[in-house]
């Protein structure tokens, strides 16, 4: 099936790209040089950022950087198409690419080019009037405006999906918190049974955990707001106008409504990404709080008739292919498979960011990628988790009733009245004979009725 | 844009589907309880192996299982067309699903029921006279389907893809080996000069690697072709005729032409899934390997006038958006950006394999889409680096003499002459005044013109 | 307090050591260098290899490399009190030295040459008539020296802790797996009910995953054994004679009795550490098989009166320091958190191999120090387990039977008579209304009394 | 060799104990059941925490919790000195035990009860006068005491450690960076040449990235400072008086002079340990940042004449044990296997973290010994580094210079005079014919003399 062809050209010669296609000479090349396939393209989600990064600098051009102002506005709106999602088709390029995302930007450079020439000239594609590296890419270096989209990229998706996620599922806990304050039911350390809290006070915990980590992703946030845009090609503004950092990064925040800033040294932010290596420390946090959750929950859940059965969990669809009527945890699966994923990535990004060599860090992409994905995971994991399996569940207070009377652990209460070791031999007696914990204490004659009646009290109990 | 639905049906009731696609209820349930979009779909390659799971068992229940011979034959034929990838767009559910792939599994019994269906009866879908569970899921349960089709992805994609990667690097470092054999260099350890070796000695060692990789990998191998097939829910292999296992095993292997065989022990395949792990194992040093020679190529090939210089490195694409005329070692960037990504898959599989709880381990399709990914990764970088990198890499034989001349570390030949710390003295002493070797070791005095010409020669230094 | 020193020396100048010490000049450096402290000092594991790496060194050079045969019988004496492990406190160094372990290469060096003075001439010490670089090095370089110690003691301690760790454990689980053949059980998939099998079938499980493990190690062991020695300092062998290598890897062979043979090729064995990597790999994934093993015991073992509570574990100390007669499973929770380091060690080894540059791999001592204490740790970890955790738990059958009488997971059985859809509603039926299966299905009129008792039979549903 | 016992007892009866040893029954149990060795042993900052809980602890007991007076000043009295480190030779137990730490607990309350007993009536060891459970642990849990112990260890380390070894680092380089500034060499990217920049601006993004670390490490610092005494058995406070927590926290704030609280939910910190997950993240990228710096320096200290050579490293030690006069750069591969070991531990910890059951984490002393050892070797790694590296190293500039001023990348400053595609020419062909720029751009009279040296001038390149 013949495509219909154009030339386009590079620093390496003529080359045949798609005639229907925005992309020029570069872009086509990496197509050619890494084979990976739609399944590893580069995150959208950078590529709108590159869309900003792109739009912002021509503002920034036509005022300070002498860029001519028609020229600029076209650059402008095919930027902003780009940065809407309106031209994803047009960013095939995957991941492993060269570790400064030269491509990607390039790829950037030449889609809006190639869109600016359309709509001035009627021709798609080429290089007049707007040039890709003259006019699009003017005062920039894949080396600032890559890890520019990159912080711009993990801004948003913070912003946007990670913290709405962890607010939505904090709300949902700690309502549960409350409504459940009431139900008193057995403790469990090591797994074995322990002193009584109520489901309310477990829950609470829980919603500890979610406030930590959204304050865990606010004091790293104002470094992920840092641009490095300004730095071009090793941090020391080579060929950028004076000013061009900081305009730069007043036109992003005006653009996403965010507080980006201009980072403070440049030469680190190309060199190095600690911050989004800090920034997916955190993120591994967050996926550790929410596997113990999602661990617990299915715990708690585990039955219907041979576990715990103290929570009765929601059913979203059939369990099983050969076991009929089968309903499983399906959601606390998904959530604690994500956290392993993001536990995964937190090694990549950590691998990636130790290879810094000199004045750039060639793992961007590989970066990036991991930063964007693990948001995404998480943010979709939590708000899933949130409705479809936290707002269904309900405690089974009958068996949580249950299992709380019979445990042996309430003996906890007679040990200040009885000293430890006394304590102790009620309870195993307890066990060793299958009796109450009243029948072991009187049979031992270690405590009298009515102490006992006074003292053992699950609800007095919970440290209130 | 309204769409076209029919109703389909399964234990939790109807539920409106596309009218064009083949799958059924339980699908349609799954993409909208797991909403992470396209980016995040089953890896095709487990799809592909679903498909030859449901084939092999159609023909064994048509031979051993009382299946009506036509609805046999038509499964066959729809798997098949699963397998070939014919019906890829029919597979649209993610990999965050529940642990077990039962929705996966679930997909693929629907499609091919629905496919089926069609063939004899003219309508697409529904459960008569095909039924997804009843026929094609015959004999089986997602539990020993799901890792079956996880088992026979990984065989087919390590047979069929990195074994024949690892070859096609492997020939072309033992042929540098050889061809560089008498291009005697610098050698460097501690990143700082020392004694010389050849540059073909050099790449023997990168040869060595790979080789031993590719023991590794068919090391692995025979527990990776072991198949849970028939196991079913638990592993007893409860409602699975007697004889359905190795049946299977037989079938899958003339269907894939690979050895694939019945793991001798069920329950332990269910309910872990430590070969993977094990595998993966192998892939992460594979990992290693690769970024140790992509690290060495790049900093062998640093320069072109301010680094090392040895190698000259082939121009695939402009460098630079900045810098006119840069050329980068985006292979190196690409491989050791892949290799830093199966490095954290590691961890993701390893985090999966490890929390598996009784009769089944939960994290299914995450440790098999990681495993998938990080075999396509591998083996698509290292083809890539072997023909876009390895294949244009040449000597810079000038340089690479240059600098051996240079180096102080031919002092350790004399060292067996004159003692050690005599041999030290000598070099400590070159390098403060800025002396050749000889000089400084006749101003000192410890060793005459005549030894010094004996024993000091690159060539005579390589072990030979 | 004033210690007596002496006077050493090295290509430094003059440095005092402790008088009563055996080390020398480069040994006393490297403890003020790296103050790390005691508890990081470099395993005694590694130490001990020294020893035989000296030892072996010795006997091959006063063959074949001549070595005064006196001096050569002191350096083997002096060596082999090394290898017993008779001077571990001349060894001092930390693990976090110079990254070849050149340091502790020339501790070795100057211990034993500083005995062997001690026994030649009644000086503890110095040079002479042993000279620690000219006798006790000859013929040998840090950078094959210290990796050919970090296989001797991967090998020794696989063969004679790791393995006997495993046979250990894998023959208890065997053994459980045969005498609870007979203990018919309700399986749990998902945490949730799912169909019956044996607690023998459970175990047998575990067994065979041991098995495997076993399996594991057995085919990595061949590439462990192989030998850097002979490659000398970049891996040509400059220095060593002729036939070095394979002589020197049949005297360790003898000394240590276990088939250490001369790697094919030094300069991979010296430029990287893929073996010890992919060793690394093996023993990542037993600790993943632990940690499954070890979570399912503990779960199994809940309780005693609120979890599934399947088994009884011993007790092994006082549980709790404020709940009297709390019996925890600590065995369990020693072997996870063991399992956990070890995955962490994995990380560790991993970014060590892959950092390799040029000629020199430089994080050896990080890789053997790792190496060295995953395996320890799961040798005691796993002896432990077995003696204190499974050869005192034993089935609660009572327990047992009346769970697994109450699961409407027995409905699978139904399925093959009645249809999945049937049988899925009475399942649904029964769960709803606090049914039993047969209650539920008489009810729904979907099975008669006799289909259900012919085919509702936990001891038939377990695939025999 | 026998020695002197006599007889301790506990819930589980009478046990043997060295004579001369402070512990008791629970401690000398553990040491049998969990025969790791003293290579294993719980790190002392973790006993030393454990010192500061018992004597706040008593404090508050005397105050609020009806303890005798003259108990409480002798329990006070030996916690201090277990908290000053005195008794550290009575607390031989291992990392590797019940993953609450309760028996590390245990030796604390034997050991300062033992202790305290001789004291008040001159026999060691036993429960009278001072019992350990009823008075030593009077009003906590292991639950609550050993977490507040990891974060009171984590505390103090980061505080009197980890902030000043990085405030020691800052400075060294942020005084190159200001020392240096005037040193313009060329710059690289992808190791390749690129623009210049000076060697103090380069330094200076060293000084950035740790600059930033000291606020990421300040930012979770007042979570660790939160300590979770107060919650007893699981979170409730059950058998702790009421104000507990908030004068416990108060005492040991008084005691440490660091500013710790109460923890506001104690369910989550005794089910959870996110925290020091979050705190592990941030050492994994201060690993990071190190691992760059080092690798930087040491490339760029590569050669003495084969290599970069533009920094001349410190000599420590001598370099080879085979190759005389050879200096390596110890420091530097000291700090990058430091760094990968905190990566791994990274790993360690949050797999710990992941797997709280239900009321409690039991994968404590794991986590705990961890974040005790990254920052330890973090800490006493980057005051080595700093000290014998950083502080000796001085720039060659003749070298920097000659190596500036060969690169091509000076053609970056022509792009926006004749644009890029004319400057990339420039580069290509003075690249091809090893010609200089200049000729270059003649030759192929693309720029004419005046304006190539108006416009190429490095000074004028970096950014001012």
């Amino acid at each position: 099936m013949p495509t219909q062809t154009r030339t386009e050209t590079d620093s390496f010669g003529p080359i045949e790209v798609p005639a229907d296609c925005y992309w020029g000479a570069q872009t086509e090349r990496s197509i050619e040089n890494f084979p990976f396939g739609p399944r590893e393209q580069m995150p959208a989600e950078i590529v709108h950022a590159l869309g900003f990064v792109k739009q912002a600098a021509a503002r920034v051009n036509a005022r300070i950087g002498g860029l001519d102002p028609e020229i600029a506005e076209a650059i402008q709106q095919a930027a902003e198409e780009v940065a809407r999602g309106d031209l994803d088709s047009q960013f095939p390029l995957v991941i492993w690419q060269t570790g400064s995302g030269t491509q990607s930007n390039m790829n950037a450079n030449e889609v809006i080019a190639g869109r600016a020439n359309e709509r001035m000239g009627g021709k798609r594609g080429g290089k007049s009037p707007v040039h890709p590296n003259d006019h699009v890419n003017k005062g920039q270096s894949s080396n600032d405006s890559f890890p520019t989209a990159m912080h711009i990229a993990a801004g948003r998706a913070v912003s946007e999906k990670l913290l709405p996620a962890l607010r939505t599922i904090h709300a949902r806990l700690a309502d549960q918190a409350r409504r459940w304050d009431h139900i008193v039911k057995i403790g469990r350390t090591h797994l074995q049974d322990a002193t009584p809290l109520t489901l309310g006070q477990e829950f609470s915990g829980y919603a500890a955990m979610i406030e930590d980590d959204i304050a865990r992703v606010e004091s790293v946030l104002p470094r992920v707001m840092r641009l490095a845009q300004g730095g071009t090609a090793v941090g020391t503004g080579l060929n950028a106008p004076n000013g061009f950092a900081e305009a730069f990064a007043a036109e992003v925040a005006k653009l996403t409504r965010l507080p980006f800033t201009s980072a403070p040294n440049k030469f680190a932010e190309l060199a190095a990404h600690d911050t989004l290596v800090e920034l997916h420390g955190v993120l591994n946090t967050i996926a550790v709080s929410l596997s113990k959750i999602a661990n617990d929950v299915r715990l708690l859940g585990s039955g219907p008739r041979c576990g715990l059965g103290e929570l009765k969990l929601p059913e979203n669809e059939p369990g099983s292919s050969i076991m009929p009527g089968k309903v499983n945890p399906t959601q606390a699966e998904m959530l604690t498979m994500v956290a392993a994923q993001v536990m995964g990535n937190q090694v990549a990004v950590t691998i990636g960011g130790l290879q810094g060599h000199m004045e750039l860090n060639v793992f961007k992409p590989l970066i990036g990628a991991n930063v964007v994905r693990s948001i995404n995971l998480l943010s979709v994991g939590m708000e899933s988790f949130t409705t479809r399996m936290l707002d269904g569940t309900e405690p089974d207070e009958k068996r949580i009733s249950e299992l709380m009377n019979r445990s042996l652990m309430l003996v906890t209460a007679l040990a200040p009245e009885i000293g430890y070791d006394n304590a102790a031999n009620i309870a195993k007696h307890a066990h060793k004979k299958g009796l109450t914990l009243k029948e072991a204490g009187l049979e031992l004659g270690l405590v009298d009725e009515a102490t006992f009646d006074r003292v053992v009290k699950p609800e007095a109990m919970l440290g209130r």
